[in-house]
């Protein structure tokens, strides 16, 4: 019996659930590890959900006016070091080039762990008047940052991202470009990745090394804890002062100006295996399942099973990301289990005896619930089912985050929470990073974000019992 | 005045070919030197060319059944080693990462030259029966070659590419997907970036580090140099043995697998520019231009002008990729200048006099010929012009090629006619690579490939004079 003859068991998700999640990325054949220590290969199932993503982001960036283009992937340290906050947040983590061919670097590079500074360098050589402002660039790419700890897709040595890079004539235009970048984050993990956001602001402890503001969309998993979906920083004239970004202004004066910047990576990818999954394996969305609906003939070797199964994929296929598994050396039992396991979010069934009925059998991924089908209505019942999977997906995932969100009015109760629940505890903090870290020491919760949608629970920080300023959500995070 | 008030000039063509080459990249805001020594930073105009043919080129080769993927970036030394002609051909000239976060290595990583070592690692645990087969994989990524001497686009350290890679049961496959693929680089140069392409077999020499047969489009410049601009190359064994790709083949026993690459890059944006520019600039084949028609409304200040203009934009954009310079610093001949030398395929002025006789004027960049459109016809006739271009700048580009094709019989001969007209040169070849290292060595002439359409032009070789058996092309190259 060949190695591939029946879907291996997936390990239990309450159980042990990174174990689950490493099951799910192999054998749905997401991505593998490499030979190059803490560095994954992408497979092309998993890609072709990175490209689904990337095709919307994208889209959604060109309409805002930003462009796409490309930066060296070696920086040298001397450009590095120039923001001070940045290179202490970066130098630990960043892999170093000394050699180039047969020479010795006389200065190292290092392989970029994110863009600011050479894109601050050029951006500096292209901006001279008001005029050439906003500049808006992106690009997709991948940076490297040297983990100790490495797992697929969420934390990788190497990843591939996005990252925008803004540029603007005053401090209204910059804030206003981060907050609608994050907006643009929210609006895919939401509507395509049918993940619930929790929007926010990130405290001084957790922003991003050189910021001013940084901003968040947070996403809770299957098992409670959070995962940070996508960062939108202001930057103030913190990088523009040190690379000597100005314009003439509209008075005609020099001034130096006003930077965002934006990311978001394929630990994506993560979030939609953590976030939806099951005990069956994968379970995607079906607005960014590479494979939207597969069709699994019944009896393939009786007359017209094949013919009909193709006749049915032709007609699909041209508004339907569709597969018809024509493979002769498995069962339909195995497919059913196979394409389960790969999270394809409708089966079409199709044999003999629904071909004399004029029918086919519909099976949703995410209820499991099977229903009959006119040949004549598939095309329009399998954009009804993907958009009603869609939905359900979404609200299935809301459910799971309430449920795991909780309030808490000191720092036992913080604690007992996240041991009974994990999840999101909601408390009241008086601002001071002594307590936060002490709520870090104590319950191993970071602060997810200060959330743009503030509630009042009490007046106390739970941690010194000072007053109060704002209310923060905390979690055990990925 | 300010330092963007005229369009700065632009070396003569004819007189410094080189020289208008770094002129037209930098001030068509193609590309930018950068801080890293030898690395260019792609601008978003440069960048969004390199879009237009992944576009292109990504729906050929999802067609054909070929699925994106991702490795990593990094690859370590012992298995580069592993398949002794390629490290030999790649070892000189890859960058080496010694140290990530604070540690030193235990063994060295190089960032990828190509990823043929890498990939066929993987393909090895992918692979187990002949039902795994073809497993054929792409990815668009960079990669780093230390050249010593570079050039925007042409010869860069970094470079963004496409590398495929595929696994075949049989030779005869493995062989017709080399050709397939070559097929397409062939039909993206003609087809979409009007250059005319020399299509044939590379000779020992000058094939693949590894391959067993290289394949080759040839591109001619204005200049008269060659350009190779897109490589297929048949491996035979020579990966699947060293790294051990085996599958069960239909008999039940085990054969290694038979592999393919192909590789395309960036520097087809230099071969855009060096095939069609002009002492104007950039010339943009209308299929490839980011802009392919750029609307410029004279005395912008005169009622109704500005609003005309917009709303023959807001017409055309539907169909076409449209700008519309609303610019207010910049007189019209300024503007008419600054998108000519940018290489918008055609123009479209609009002023009070043309708007009370409800037309425009469309101005061709390749011709500068002028055409007075009723409004009414500006949408058909804007397409149909595009098209005439498109097929004019592959015809002008042709006949260049051909004045420049020469036949020799003699090595003097072929030195003759490369110094008074550069080119191309056929001769007939023994097939010993002495006399084409000769011939490199005499005239600095590489050998181009052997042409698939092969002439017979005598019966020796020009160097030994020995019997000869092939037609080959010489040419200098970039």
């Amino acid at each position: 019996m060949s190695k591939n003859e029946f879907v291996k068991e997936i390990t239990d998700i309450e159980e042990n659930f990174p174990q689950w999640y490493t099951d799910v990325v192999l054998k749905a054949e997401l991505a593998d590890y490499t030979e190059t220590k803490g560095f994954i290969a992408i497979r092309p199932y998993g890609y072709a959900i990175w490209e689904n993503i990337q095709n919307y982001m994208d889209k959604k960036f060109k309409e805002i006016g930003i462009t796409n283009l490309y930066m060296p992937v070696l920086i040298p340290e001397s450009l590095l070091n120039k923001e001070k906050d940045h290179i202490e947040g970066f130098a630990p983590e960043v892999a170093w080039v000394t050699k180039g061919g047969e020479e010795e670097l006389e200065e190292n590079l290092c392989i970029r762990p994110t863009s600011e500074t050479i894109m601050s360098t050029m951006y500096a050589k292209w901006i001279n008047s008001w005029r050439d402002l906003p500049l808006m660039g992106n690009q997709w790419c991948n940076v490297l940052r040297w983990e100790k700890e490495t797992r697929p897709f969420l934390r990788s040595r190497e990843f591939l991202w996005q990252e925008g890079h803004t540029v603007h004539e005053t401090e209204k235009e910059a804030k206003e470009l981060t907050l609608k970048m994050l907006d643009v984050y929210a609006d895919l993990i939401e509507n395509v990745l049918a993940i619930p956001v929790l929007k926010g602001r990130k405290t001084e402890k957790e922003k991003f090394a050189g910021a001013e503001e940084t901003y968040t969309v947070e996403t809770l998993m299957h098992d409670g804890r959070a995962l940070q979906a996508g960062t939108s920083h202001y930057f103030g004239q913190n990088f523009s002062k040190p690379f000597n970004i100005k314009f003439q202004n509209r008075d005609g004066k020099d001034e130096y100006a006003y930077q965002t910047s934006w990311g978001s990576t394929t630990r994506l990818i993560g979030a939609i295996i953590m976030a939806h999954g099951d005990n069956r394996g994968l379970k995607l969305p079906p607005r960014v399942a590479p494979i939207q609906a597969v069709i699994v003939p019944i009896a393939m070797h009786k007359e017209g099973v094949i013919d009909k199964a193709q006749e049915l994929n032709d007609i699909l296929k041209v508004k339907y990301r569709m597969k018809l598994d024509l493979r002769d050396s498995y069962s339909p039992g195995f497919k059913f289990n196979d394409w389960e396991m790969r999270g394809v979010p409708v089966r079409i069934e199709i044999g003999p005896k629904d071909i004399e009925n004029n029918q086919a059998v519909l099976v949703r991924r995410d209820t499991l619930e099977k229903e009959f089908v006119k040949l004549d209505c598939i095309e329009e019942r399998l954009g009804e089912l993907l958009e009603k999977i869609q939905k359900n997906m979404f609200d299935e995932c809301l459910k799971i985050r309430n449920n795991r969100t909780t309030v808490a009015h000191s720092l036992d109760e913080i604690l007992k929470n996240l041991e009974e629940n994990q999840g999101y505890v909601k408390t009241m903090w008086c601002g001071n990073v002594e307590c936060e870290n002490k709520i870090k020491e104590v319950t191993g919760a970071h602060s997810r974000c200060i959330p743009f949608e503030q509630e009042y629970l009490d007046d106390k920080c739970p941690v010194c019992g000072e007053k109060a300023e704002k209310m923060v959500i905390w979690g055990r995070q990925y």
